[in-house]
């Protein structure tokens, strides 16, 4: 096992991986920018290292400053977490060149998945359907014209290296085609250095279902319970939560068979989630593969009771999988609210300032609240705008949304502006309550009934 | 289901009854002395109302002016949390009376429990083992030297009322019993109105072993995975876990058995806890039963999934019980150290003071601090000295251990001395970690030790 492992990443992910290393007896390193000295992850780590100014590119993103750090300390590997160089192949190669583990899947895989093109390409020589669209990269708006007739408008044109919402247009008719493609492209390019586009049919009343899988180096290979992330606001997730009830057993076994096939195409070493979609008919499409943890893994953990940053240390240090397929059966239903310093009143601008008062409603089973946030911590403008996790468990559905509910209510953050009030609304809407929500639902069907109600409230 | 229940209790569990009432759906009257105003559990209560002043006599004790509070209020049920009035038959047979639903077994149960010399016989009568001792009350000293002649010293004099440590003495040589017995006399009759004894052997090199119980009103009867309870000084515990290593799973069948056979000789309904010592031949030895839930409830809450306090309420409204015997198999490990406001390099004094910072550790997967604190909290000098309850939960007991100490290790409060520290102690000990310890190991064998470390470290 590791004695020293480094986390290159910050806020709630890099307390919670710091956490796992800690209760496992290894010795952590934190790297942070010149805007977190005083930040949790830093505060908790055995050493810190200051990697570079405020800005991701200085910092988070400083490949050469991060491996500094990680062999200047004698760290044996490196947990990227998620976001920032998570699921960037070519720091993964680099630490392998440099003789640290990456704790994560191999650099050929990342850059494969990476390739949302390839990584298409890849699934349907596989037998893992697909959502409909271009083979291959879009040569120009006639060729995605071309294709949008035959499978249908609306469609998404998606840039190949793209991730977080960031390089993608809807285009609802030919007419808008040129100009949705050049301005992807133009976002593509500037934010992932790569301008190649694909195309995707939108599918219809679909919900988002992805499902996390774990392989080892001996060839052990389990899924686990779904999680439904359709609720999304921008293309990012704003709640999400695990089984999805509307799912059968049998389904959930046939959509876990999928998505081991999708990983073995993947050649895949450690966790990653696959991203599908879900029609009225509960047939599944696959979107994409996401090669790190990720954000809502919370869910997963509290409804299996494995921890999963725990289990992709031992892997990557090469023992096999802490568990089984038989180990990982559906025990009660979880749900996660993403609580961000934003407005939600004022179209979710982020928001910033000082944490003056902080409750956090910690007791009782079947929660759990992820965060570096502590009381007089300053929100800083230069980050992801995620403060917490708030995780609730419950026996059924009912008895999760009652808990988060009850948490929601009882936690005080005063001094930056956050979408809490806006989560007790999405937990009250009877939609939500019944489940059957699609992905759309929260943009174009909950918020602007929201809206309505918050602007008569205020002219109240 | 009731709609309203008043939660006759304060602090710590007054919150996590509360918090699951309101999950629960239904409304929640937190009843307060002059002393806690500004106690959590008035803040989160929907309703609160004061029944007294400062001292347990005129407020949580204050049986007709709580019985007031319920009845004026339309509370329909009441749960009595423990210590106070959780115990007290006639408070249990006055809410009956009132209309209102004692959250707890029956009256006539509380009553024969209560008595512990007539609990003793009970079982005895049903076939449960007992440690040698007396058989009915003790006339004077002479009849105890006869007694205690026979089963051998060391011996325990207990009252029949007693409980929480209360009227206990241990007497090691005939010499010693005429004053014991005065002495012990004198407590109890003071501490409990009720002055009659009887007499235990001191069984040597015994664990505190015990077992939780539910039964319903339909015959459903289930046992919980026992707990080690033997970390106590002054008779208190201080560290509890479940289960307990040691224990076989044959043996932990067994120990059910003998646990329900008790239930059923008491004619219990509801949750409650049978407290064995078990020798270093694992044999049992019935003690006592605590008709109440129980400080340590939460570590069997963690290895088992199950909320007993929503339990508790469903039963005691007629409900079934929510879960079956094969629910509650062991998965993991669980461990609950006891955060006191005291002093223990100044032999454990209380300590009183304003919380001047806190940070809980919140987050991760395996973890739960219940507890009435907040920042700027008063701590009284009025009540018992426990301020949380830090449970740590693992898949293996040396998982549980590990992130105990990273909790303790993360969790800050300045302002009130506590034996945060101790606890650290204990987690690092040898004897502790090996898990062998009886219920003597912390006051005869750990703590003189520590005691010289502290004395060492304070002179260097």
């Amino acid at each position: 096992m590791f004695k020293k492992v480094l986390v290159a990443n910050r806020g709630e992910i890099a307390v919670r991986i710091i956490r796992s290393l800690k209760e496992m007896g290894i010795k952590t390193v934190a790297i942070y920018s010149t805007a977190d000295r005083e930040s949790l992850h830093v505060q908790l780590a055995d050493e810190a290292v200051c990697v570079g100014g405020p800005q991701p590119t200085d910092s988070y993103l400083n490949i050469k400053n991060i491996l500094s750090a990680a062999i200047g300390t004698g760290a044996q590997a490196i947990h990227p977490g998620y976001g920032f160089l998570s699921e960037n192949a070519e720091f993964a190669q680099m630490c392998e060149d440099c003789g640290l583990t990456f704790i994560g899947p191999k650099a050929n895989t990342i850059d494969q998945m990476g390739n949302k093109e390839h990584a298409r390409q890849l699934m349907m020589a596989n037998g893992v359907p697909v959502t409909p669209g271009s083979r291959g990269f879009i040569k120009d708006s006639d060729e995605a014209k071309k294709i949008a007739a035959k499978v249908g408008y609306p469609v998404l044109l998606k840039a190949a290296a793209g991730g977080g919402g960031k390089g993608i247009r809807q285009v609802a008719d030919p007419s808008q085609m040129a100009t949705a493609l050049a301005s992807a492209q133009s976002e593509a390019k500037s934010d992932f250095g790569d301008d190649r586009m694909y195309l995707e049919k939108v599918m219809q009343n679909v919900k988002h279902i992805e499902v996390q899988i774990f392989r080892d180096a001996f060839g052990h290979a389990v899924y686990f319970p779904e999680r439904d992330c359709s609720l999304q606001r921008n293309k990012q997730k704003v709640l999400e939560e695990s089984p999805c009830d509307l799912i059968t057993q049998s389904e959930r076994k046939k959509l876990g068979r999928i998505a081991l096939k999708a990983a073995e195409a993947a050649d895949y070493v450690n966790t990653g989630t696959i991203e599908f979609l879900m029609d009225s008919e509960h047939h599944f499409y696959f979107m994409e593969m996401n090669t790190r943890i990720q954000v809502e893994h919370t869910v997963t953990e509290m409804v299996t009771g494995v921890d999963l940053v725990k289990a992709q240390i031992k892997v990557a240090s090469g023992e096999a999988l802490p568990f089984t397929q038989e180990d990982l059966k559906v025990k009660g239903h979880a749900i996660e609210c993403r609580i961000n310093a934003e407005d939600p009143a004022n179209n979710f601008m982020p928001s910033i300032g000082k944490v003056e008062y902080l409750y956090l409603p910690v007791g009782n089973p079947g929660m759990r609240i992820d965060t570096a946030l502590y009381q007089g911590q300053q929100i800083s403008p230069y980050y992801d705008s995620m403060l917490a996790k708030v995780v609730a468990f419950g026996s059924t559905r009912a008895e999760a949304i009652a808990k988060m509910k009850r948490l929601l209510n009882e936690m005080v953050l005063r001094g930056v502006t956050t979408n809490q009030d806006f989560h007790l609304s999405i937990l009250n809407d009877p939609t939500f309550i019944k489940g059957d929500f699609t992905n759309t639902y929260l943009e174009q069907i909950f918020m602007p009934r929201w809206r309505n109600e918050i602007n008569d409230t205020i002219s109240a």
